[in-house]
C-alpha cells in the first residue's frame, strides 16, 4: 500500500472507465466501483433488446478491461450517499474514504411523475432491462399466436415506443424489423408483418436534437418501413392492455419507454445545486461547487458550453472522463485546472437496414452511406477485439439471413404475459373429440381473415 | 385444417425435435409444445454455466427449426396433467385433445428427498440454471475479493460439485480453468487461483457409466488440474456456509448439484408404472401400457435392452424420437410396430483444455487426440449454422487467450450473495482519515497471506 492520494470513481460506464484509464500511469490509487460486474457499450443495447445480439457482445468485466492498470482496484459494491463532510462514499454495506471523488453514474428515463408506469413501459438502460424487453417483444407473438380472440390478438401485435430521441427511433426501427423479416415464416396463425410499431413524441419532430433536415430525413424513412409516427402527442395514461395518447386510447400489450432524462439519484446526497432533471450543475472543470476534491461528469453533470447545455451523449462522458483525471493530476499538484471544451465529433442514428442519420460538424448524411458510417463508428468503438468480431459476425448473419441471432425467452414467463379472462374465450377447454378443432387454444386457420 | 390425426409431442429436446423432423412428410397434423420457445444443446450447457459460451450460441427458437415444416404448429405452453381417458393434455390454460401422444419431457437432477438444498445448490437442466450458476459462480470471486476475513474469504473461494457424472466432471473441469486462467490478472486482494473445486461422488469413481480404465484416466486428469476428487461420498447437510461431506464440515458457499435423476412430473399423471426416479416403464414401442397412443421417449422413459437400461442420454432421445415417428405412422395404417433398439454411438466427456475421455464402440480414447474428437462431435451436432460459428469462434477464442467470452453478471444480486455478518466484520465502516486504509471493506495487501 502506498500513501498515494486515494482517488475513488464511481461508475463503470464511458466517462469512469476513460478516467481510471487516464490516470494509469499517475502517482494516485484508483478505486472503481460499479453496482455491475461490467462495462456496457450502451449505444448498441438496443439491439440485444431487439434479439441481434447477446447481451456480452457489448459489454465486458470491468475488471478485466482494467487488469494490466496495477494501481486500480474494481469493487463490485452500489453507492448509497455520499458524505462530502466526511469525504467518505457509503455503500449497501460499508463506506470507502477518498481524497478525490469522480462521479459518473449516469442517468435514466424519466416518467415523469408517474413512477407506477415504470412495470409496464420498461425502460432501456441496462442489460437486463434489454433482455426484458427482448423477452416481452418476444412473447407478445407467442401470445398473439394463442389468442382466439381477434381484438386482443391485435393488441399482443401493437407495440408502442415512448420517445423519439435516438434510443426511440432505433428500438422502433429495429422491432419492425423483426416482425417484418426475422419472424416471417415460423408463426401459422398469426402474420408477424402485421405487426404495428407506433413511435410517439411529444416534440413536432423525431431526433428532436438533430437539424431539422435530418429529423425529416429520419420521419421519412420511419414512415416508409410502416412505422407509425406520432409528433406533438403525448402518453397521459397506460393500462395493462392500452395507452392512452392524445384523444386516443390504443389497445397495446407492450409498451417500451425511451424518453425524459432523470440523473442518477447519488447526485441528490450531494450539497450541490441540481438541474430539474437531477443532475449536478458543475463548475467549468466538472467540480461540485464549494467542494474542490468532487468531480461529477457524463449523464450526471449538466454544463453550459457556447450557451446550450452539453448533449448526454457517450463522448461527452468519455471526454469529461479524460478531462477530468488530468485536472484530478493538477488539482495534487496544485496547477490550475482546466476548463472542460466538449468537441463535438458528430452523431448517428440508425433506422434500419441500409439506413441510418449522421452528423458529422456541419456535414449531414443519410441513407446507405450514414449506415455503412454508423457500423463502421460501432464497432470501432466497442471494448475489445473479441466483442468486434462477434458483433460484425452477427450483424454480417443477421443481415444476408434476415434473422436475428438471440431470439431467446430465457426468464420465468410472468403469468400475465400469457394469461387469458376467462369470460371471453368461449373457445378454450372445448376438448370434445371434435378432432377438426383439436388444438382448442389455437384459433383455427380462419381466424387469420376475421375482422 | 385438414382431418389427419393430430399428434401432440410435449417437449421440444432432442427427443421431441426429432419426432416432429421424422414427421415432417406424414399426412399428420403436429403440434409440439413447450414451455421455453427454444430448443437447447444441452451438452454444452455447462460452458454456459461457466462463461464459456453465450445462451443464446446453445439454443435455438423451436419454431423457427420448424418453421419450414408445414404440419407442425409450435406452442409455448406448460403441460401439467394427462387425461389418458379423454385424450387431452392439460396446459396451464387450456388444453389440446391428441390422436397420438408423445411425451419427451425429460429428466431433472433428484435431490434425494432433501428439495430444500434445490435452493442451495442448484442444478444444471436450463439455460435459467446456467444463468444462475454462471452469477453465482462469479459473484463468489466478487464477495471473496471484499471479505476481510480470511476464513470466510475461503469459504468464498470454494467451490463443490456434488455428483462425478459427465456434468459434474465437466463443470468442475471448467471452474477450475477459469479460476486458474481466465480471472488470473483481474483481482488486486484475492488469487483467484487458490479456488478450490471440490467434487464429489457417492461412488467408487468418476464417471461411473464409463469403464474402469477410463474412470482411473479421468480421475487423473481431473488431480493433475487440481480438483479434489472425493470418492464414496455422501452429502448430508447443505447450510448457507458450509457442506457436510462424509465426517467432514466443509465451509464453502458455493454448492452445485450434478447428482442423480428425477423425471418430469408428467409422467405422474399417466396411468402407468413407473421406476424410482419417476421415470415411465414403457413396452418395446415405447408406448406407455394400455394407452396404445401415448408414446414416452427419452429420459422421461426407461426400457431395457440386453439386460440394461437404455443410458439417459442425447442420442437415446434422438433416436427414440425417429423410431416413435415411425411407430406412429405404422399404427395409423395398422401396420405392426417395430421394438425399438438403441445404438450406442459412443460416449465422451470433457475434463477441460486438451483432455476428454471417450468411447466409442469397445474403443476408447483418452487426452487430446479425445478433446479433439469432442469438439468435433460437439460442433457438428449443433442445430444451425450460426450456433456452430459462433461456438467455434468463441472455443477459439477461449483456446488461445485463456478468457471467456461472456463472464457477466445480469441478474439482480441477492443481498445475501454479498452480505457481511455484522459482528464479523471489525474493519467495516472504519471511515477515518487514515488514508492508508481508505479502502475500508478491501482487505489490506497484507491479508494474501494471512492465515
Amino acid at each position: 500500500m502506498t500513501n498515494d492520494p486515494h482517488v475513488v470513481i464511481v461508475g463503470g460506464g464511458f466517462g469512469g472507465l476513460a478516467a481510471a484509464r487516464a490516470l494509469a500511469s499517475s502517482p494516485v490509487r484508483v478505486t472503481l466501483l460499479d453496482r455491475q460486474n461490467h462495462h456496457l457499450f450502451q449505444p448498441l443495447l438496443y439491439q440485444v433488446a431487439t434479439a441481434g445480439l447477446n447481451p456480452s457482445d457489448i459489454s465486458a468485466p470491468i475488471r478485466h478491461l482494467l487488469r494490466e492498470q496495477a494501481n486500480v482496484t474494481v469493487l463490485l459494491a452500489e453507492a448509497t450517499r455520499i458524505d462530502t463532510a466526511a469525504k467518505v462514499v457509503e455503500l449497501t454495506e460499508g463506506s470507502i474514504a477518498y481524497d478525490h471523488l469522480i462521479l459518473a453514474t449516469g442517468a435514466t428515463h424519466a416518467y415523469f411523475g408517474h413512477d407506477e408506469w415504470a412495470a409496464r413501459a420498461p425502460g432501456l438502460k441496462s442489460l437486463e432491462d434489454a433482455v426484458e424487453i427482448r423477452q416481452r417483444f418476444l412473447l407478445a407473438f407467442e401470445a398473439a399466436e394463442r389468442e382466439p380472440d381477434p381484438a386482443r390478438r391485435k393488441a399482443w401485435l401493437t407495440f408502442v415506443v415512448v420517445g423519439a430521441g435516438p434510443t426511440g427511433v432505433e428500438l422502433a426501427g429495429a422491432m419492425m424489423e423483426v416482425a417484418q423479416h426475422a419472424l416471417r415464416e415460423d408463426f401459422r396463425v398469426i402474420n408477424p408483418a402485421e405487426a404495428r410499431v407506433i413511435l410517439v413524441e411529444g416534440l413536432d419532430r423525431v431526433l428532436p436534437v438533430y437539424s431539422k433536415h435530418l429529423s425529416a430525413e429520419a420521419l421519412k424513412a420511419l414512415r416508409e418501413r410502416g412505422i407509425e409516427v406520432r409528433l406533438n402527442t403525448r402518453v397521459t395514461r397506460i393500462d395493462d392492455d392500452a395507452v392512452m395518447m392524445g384523444d386516443e386510447l390504443l389497445p397495446a400489450r407492450t409498451v417500451l419507454w425511451a424518453a425524459g432524462v432523470a440523473a442518477s439519484p447519488l447526485a441528490r446526497s450531494l450539497d450541490a445545486p441540481l438541474d430539474r432533471a437531477g443532475r449536478v450543475k458543475v463548475d467549468p472543470a466538472l467540480r461540485v461547487p464549494g467542494h474542490p476534491e468532487v468531480w461529477v461528469l457524463g449523464d450526471l453533470a449538466t454544463i453550459d458550453q457556447d450557451g446550450a447545455p452539453v448533449p448526454g451523449v457517450a463522448q461527452a462522458a468519455l471526454q469529461g472522463g479524460e478531462q477530468t483525471a488530468r485536472n484530478v493530476m493538477r488539482s495534487i499538484r496544485g496547477q490550475e485546472l482546466e476548463p472542460f471544451e466538449y468537441t463535438d465529433l458528430g452523431s448517428m442514428a440508425t433506422i434500419g437496414r441500409n439506413d441510418a442519420v449522421a452528423v458529422i460538424g456541419k456535414a449531414e448524411f443519410t441513407g446507405f452511406f450514414a449506415w455503412l458510417m454508423w457500423l463502421f463508428v460501432h464497432v470501432m468503438a466497442l471494448v475489445g477485439f473479441r466483442n468486434r468480431v462477434a458483433v460484425i459476425f452477427s450483424w454480417a448473419w443477421s443481415y444476408l439471413t434476415f434473422n436475428r441471432a438471440s431470439r431467446l425467452i430465457t426468464r420465468k414467463v410472468p403469468p400475465t404475459l400469457l394469461a387469458h379472462d376467462d369470460d371471453a374465450q368461449p373457445g378454450a377447454r372445448q376438448t370434445t373429440g371434435d378432432r377438426s378443432t383439436a388444438v382448442t387454444l389455437n384459433p383455427s386457420a380462419e381466424a387469420r381473415s376475421a375482422p
